[in-house]
C-alpha cells in the first residue's frame, strides 16, 4: 500500500501484514535497555540468565517502538499515523536476540471523532510474531486518519 | 523508595512520584523518531510545522519509554518490574523539545497471580507531567511483584 491513505479507505476487517521483519539485535537491546528499562534482564546477559526471564531479552518497550515502526511502513495514513491511544497491549513471550518479528494488523471498527470533524478513528488489533511463529505482544490501539476533502 | 520492594509491600492507593524529572531534547525526539516513529512531525522540525502538531514532537513511543524509565527508578520491585500488560494509555498534550517530564502513579489494586502462585500482580494508573504541569500521557499498567520468601 504505498498511496497515502484517508479515513474513508479503511473498513472493518482490513488486514495489513508488515513489509519486512525486524531483526532485534543484543546491541540494541541493551542500548535501550541502559536508556529507557535499565533492569538487569534488558541490559546483561548474565544478570538476565538469573533472572524471572533466564535470559537477556527486549524491553517490551522496545517491542512496543519496533512494532510502531513496522505498523507506520505498512499503513500510510495521510498526513501521518496519529496515535489517539492504546486500549489494551500485552507482552506474551519474551523477544530474545536474534529474533524476528513481524506484524499482521485488523481495522476492527472505523469511526467519525466527535471532537474532530475533519478526522476519523481508527481501530485496530495488531498482533507480532517472532520468526517461530510465536506471538510476542498483542495490541489494540487507536489512530487518527484525516477525512477526504470534498471541496 | 531505595529498598526492593515485595508484593506485600503495595497497597492500594500508594502513590510514587518520580524521583527526577526526564528533559527531552529534540535530538532524542528525532533520533528516536528515526528509528521506530518515522513520520514528518517526529523527525523535522519544518515538517512538523506543517503537521497535525503544528512543531516536532515526540513519538508516544519515547515518550511511553521515558516513563518506564521514571517509573523503573522510583518503584523498585525486588528482581525487577516485569510488565504484565497494558489497559489503557493515552496521549493527550504533545511533547516537545525541551520539555520535562514527571511522573506520578498511584497503585489502583493488587492480586495474587492465578498462574504463577509466587507472584501477584500490581495494577497501577500513572500521571505524566511536563514542567507546566500540564498532563502529557496517562496509563494504566500491570506489572508483576514477587511474594516474600516464607520459608
Amino acid at each position: 500500500m504505498s498511496q497515502a491513505m484517508y479515513f474513508e479507505d479503511f473498513y472493518q476487517g482490513q488486514t495489513f501484514d508488515s513489509e519486512t521483519s525486524y531483526r532485534v539485535t543484543a546491541a540494541e537491546i541493551i542500548s535501550f535497555g541502559e536508556k529507557y528499562d535499565p533492569q538487569p534482564f534488558h541490559i546483561d546477559e548474565t544478570a538476565g540468565r538469573n533472572s524471572f526471564f533466564s535470559g537477556l531479552c527486549a524491553s517490551g518497550w522496545l517491542t512496543a517502538a519496533i512494532v510502531m515502526r513496522l505498523r507506520v511502513e505498512s499503513i500510510k495514513v495521510a498526513g501521518g499515523m496519529i496515535g489517539a491511544g492504546v486500549e489494551e497491549m500485552r507482552w506474551t513471550k519474551p523477544v530474545r536476540p536474534d529474533d524476528k518479528l513481524r506484524t499482521q494488523s485488523t481495522i476492527l471498527d472505523v469511526r467519525k471523532s466527535a471532537s474532530r470533524p475533519d478526522y476519523g478513528v481508527v481501530r485496530s488489533r495488531t498482533t507480532v510474531f517472532n520468526q517461530r511463529n510465536e506471538i510476542v505482544m498483542k495490541s489494540i490501539v487507536n489512530w487518527l486518519a484525516p477525512l477526504k476533502k470534498t471541496t
